[in-house]
């Protein structure tokens, strides 16, 4: 039994228990970049790209996303998402997503803000796999970069609805 | 940065932000119909369809595509559903089926009922599509309906559990 | 046992062997609408409805529903989806899906293209709830009609990739 | 129409009314086993698994099932779970699982702790079929037993976070 | 490094690959038992548990799971599934279910015929909670057991579709 | 009709049409970082993350997402997926992962084992939140950067199973 014990303690794999934390309001914003080819920022803003409009279908993506992090990281709780808020700007040679997720809830949403960002930049970068590949159907220039959680706040009780 | 910005403005995808609505009883029935041929609706009341018992399987369908609704709908909050009841109903020519929900939500649970009644219709579609196709493999037949939103209530805060 | 092996009969639910069917390329399309106020139409129209772009986003929804089909419909067995195609178009007073679904399967994609439609649908409703509620929040004037199969049409063998 | 209400009313399929319940917390722990050889037990305590690290992977697939027990049993409602605490323990010729669940709910957690046990004993054979068959492919050792809720428990409200 | 590379080798969790192995028929049956009172068996058959037909639901809810299969366990591919039966069985004080799968794959489909019986089973103890639980709640009789695969084969070539 | 039209164009959402593709092995890989405190490496190193192992649990996430993909992107098409392997590495101030994913598919696996990437290090961020905050529980240094496809390959027929 000894062994089984030690084994047993090294394994762990353990969700946080949150039964006894407040409801509160929380608020997380999370933000991250793909890297593109001009050429294809540019097919971007001018409507071009042959698979649709990247900047709606993206935000559609990010809510999507938010709304399934619990299913998609073992460790996050169900939470009761109130609002989630997307935007997608297009730089020259990048375009940046920016999550907002807000929910009622005992642990913060920072993680779900940052699935969001996640799976919408993997999304720009379907939607115009074409325009980046080279020759060998390989992606020289293509990069997600620098998923960072821009602010996090939880309101007070008194700031309760 | 004028265009990128006129971009994300009309690109807009909007959650509606329900943080601090307060959380009601919500209420909504929708219904439904399918148009069959009345030889496969006798067969559905006379237990002969070989896929098995259309009614309690179409109500079961109902009650998973209720839970799932806001996997489906991006702009869906995810809600606590706390009932749901489906009616199959046969008529000579036609199944009807309603479903109604029930949630303790901060926002209407209508979304909720008519997919339920949307995947019960399509449900019944496929367990009879043997019955309803011509010889071509088409359904010149078949049709759903006229689904739409019965009733739809909240409870006041007076009535709250 | 008597009662049990009779009970067990009554009681079926029997998916289609389709083991032994070849490996076709299938083709289904889909059609229904969505009746609304002309106020409605002309906000989408004008890309004035809040929650978002209409068009673009029903067609997301119609391409994901298309591929979850089988999770929704108990008797649906799993398909290699190989292409989906939503058109979304405006009339006076209502709105009209149409998807095509193209798959190589061993039976008809006509199921996946209805769920398409389907969940195109109610995506529609849920982006426009607001300008098609009365003061009571009820739905008079907004339904879902016609969800019919256009066509169903499967490649002979020399016609294969 | 009488036959039509006699059917509806045999053809019953009803999700329980909880809306008007207390949200309490709920606790439940449910257990079982998984019959092995001895041989694959020492494997698994050797950490010589090559599919790997039996006993973290089926901790996760426990927790990972607990989250989508509503999606699987049709009657079981969305349920906010807090937390979920999963053992794995091997034993000579048979590995125990046991897992708890609590959440802040209006029903018991029961089948979700069931579920959990259920899932990660299915991991466990799944991660050690290669040393479980015999040379037909076939398991005649194998077996899934006792899978039992061992404790379930409401806190009243006094004992409410 | 060493400590890294130790530790990668170590923490191994590895999906058999399966690119280069056949396309061939597969075939498994799987088996499982749930104990209950005799006097919730009687219900069954009498068709007044109140949640609704058991034995319908419950063959729905298997085929439903061997579909999903995948997606709860991390080492199953995704599998074409080609056909699903389940029967339930009542016998005195148990219930018996039995669930074959089909499916045109590169592996066996054990794990999905498994995973059918054991969500089947769970479903008739959510559906029959009421009849089990002692007064303070728990089940002291309610015990899931035996589940095994009771044959599964794979079709040589020369017996392909 | 010509706005109609004209809007139909404009908002295009187009899965490309695969159905003619040729079934080829398809091999991709991809990378990417989580820079995290050295301190918190540490801790990975030694195995005193409190939620668990992070290296293993960590390459199940990898393998779940990478099966998971069409439903998270709505231009993926569903893929048969054949082989999936994740290796999780520890710098002194990242942890970097690295998936490859195979299939034997119409289409490149790119996307996939992008999503495998993204997921993998976003469970990483969620195992060691604690160790990252700061004292506002804000994330100063924690930071995923790198997503890249680092190769990508399609057998040629003669290479075929």
């Amino acid at each position: 039994m000894q062994d089984e014990l030690s084994l047993v303690t090294y394994s762990m794999a353990r969700m946080v228990d949150i039964t006894h934390k407040k409801d509160l309001v929380r608020i997380a914003t999370a933000r991250g970049k793909i890297h593109l080819r001009r050429e294809t920022i540019q097919l971007i803003k001018e409507g071009r790209v042959e698979k649709g409009d990247v900047v709606t279908i993206t935000k559609i993506v990010a809510i999507d996303a938010v709304k399934r992090t619990s299913e998609l990281l073992p460790f996050c709780h169900p939470i009761g998402i109130t609002h989630v808020d997307a935007d997608v700007r297009l730089f020259d040679d990048y375009v940046e997503v920016e999550v907002t997720v807000k929910g009622l809830a005992k642990t913060g949403v920072e993680m779900e803000a940052l699935t969001g960002v996640s799976l919408a930049l993997l999304n720009v970068w379907d939607m115009v796999k074409k325009y980046e590949k080279d020759e060998t159907g390989n992606y020289p220039w293509t990069k997600i970069s620098d998923i960072v959680v821009v602010k996090k706040v939880k309101l007070d009780e008194s700031q309760m609805p």
